[in-house]
């Protein structure tokens, strides 16, 4: 299992949820496993007081808080992961199955500072294109495939519970890992392995906003409209793999090409 | 993953669910995994056309059964398995944790003549001692313990999309395992390991009859009556672990010892 702390690093995100009792389920189930963390990115709250299935989630229901954008709800996050049905969509994002993301979600746990978000998108539609560029990479829960009928996606409170049941039904020993502590005395002392701490997700919101002013200063904006979709480069600087180390480099090199660009002067 | 074959060998029971959205939830993440074979123990059948959270999941609904009690919705089930979420009750049950439940759950489906039912107890009491003395063993989905809070149960819908998803994460490639065939002909050449053919609930069943017969006709009931609750008789039968070929001999001892109780006339 997760150490409480590890708990408390792990947001669900649920993205333009419309039914109360779905998001009521989700809570329930983040409540059986000892998750607490639950944003809700809808342009109103939800009435929550109708999510009468989320018995004994009181806590969980009574502490989530509700964010405009996704950017806002995934702002302080070190890895933003999204949640997918169907498989890959148009961006080109890593999909992982269930079984393969888990491990790869509690090593991002093993470092102390990092702060890792799911998403789920609503029950109709699921994540948008433009929501799902918030995301590293994405997850998807393997399921039958029946013949001649399209393929099925999950109730939202069945797939949030079978997500968080994966992350906790096993983890190595704490014993069995590196700490985060001994990872980064590790860095210090030159050896290998050696982790950089993660970087949230408002600081590639940054960069990419930068990103974007510079593309856009360089005109390459007007020359290459078809690439210059903010929502496709987005996808690019989360591709990237930016982490603590290399964050406040991309932004001077960023900042310093704008500067050149908008004439160079002090 | 299961084969097929295997998935269609598994049956979802759920005893006295009184909300039909939760047995469409149930229904729904059945099929979302494959699983085909829902029976319902109720007094009546819930309305199921209300079960608006079964989208994708009405072939299930539609092939549901229903029976008046759970001695007859196990009758053809070779391994019947209750869930609980407050662990071992006042019934001596075997109680597994579900990661370790499910490699057992595999290993009886590598019989090809296996049944296993899964029993889903109401969303308010779970299953009773009298419907927990039909299982052979229990299984229990390990939850976060929140200190000074009661033990929360998880939602009915929820829980089964749990143990479900968990017999098909992973199972190992058929070529990997004996088949019930080549195990069948290590019997025939003496080989071991081998493993006899199980028994369905039904014969266990008429076996629990006979013994009932011969502890009443032997006067055991009427001189250690709180030993004799059928309860705790039903749940005698199912610890001997009785297969296929113990079954007759058992069968043909009671009923003996019967015929001689009876003054053993022809």
């Amino acid at each position: 299992m997760l150490t409480d702390a590890q708990l408390s690093q792990v947001t669900i995100i649920l993205v333009r949820a419309r039914n109360p009792a779905n998001i009521g389920a989700v809570a329930r189930g983040m409540h059986d496993f000892g998750f607490s963390s639950l944003r809700v990115v809808n342009e109103f709250m939800p009435p929550l007081e109708a999510a009468k299935s989320a018995v004994d989630a009181s806590e969980v229901i009574a502490a989530a808080q509700t964010f405009p954008t996704v950017a806002e709800a995934v702002a302080d996050c070190t890895l933003v992961i999204g949640t997918t049905a169907v498989g890959e969509r148009a961006l080109r994002h890593e999909l992982l199955k269930l079984p393969e993301a888990a491990p790869r979600i509690r090593d991002e746990l093993a470092n102390e500072t990092a702060r890792v978000a799911i998403l789920f998108g609503s029950e109709k539609t699921g994540l948008s294109n433009e929501e799902l560029s918030h995301c590293q990479w994405l997850l998807t829960i393997p399921m039958h495939e029946h013949a001649g009928m399209r393929h099925a996606s999950m109730n939202l409170g069945q797939a949030a519970a079978v997500c968080l049941w994966e992350l906790v039904r096993e983890a190595a020993p704490e014993q069995l890992r590196p700490s985060a502590e001994s990872l980064k005395r590790s860095q210090v002392r030159g050896d290998s392995p050696a982790r950089p701490d993660p970087v949230p997700s408002g600081s590639l919101e940054r960069i990419t906003e930068l990103f974007n002013e510079v593309i856009e200063k360089s005109e390459y904006t007007r020359r290459h409209a078809s690439n210059s979709d903010p929502i496709h480069i987005r996808r690019l600087v989360r591709r990237i793999g930016i982490d603590a180390i290399d964050a406040p480099i991309w932004m001077g090199i960023l900042r310093q090409i704008l500067w050149k660009l908008n004439g160079g002067r002090e």
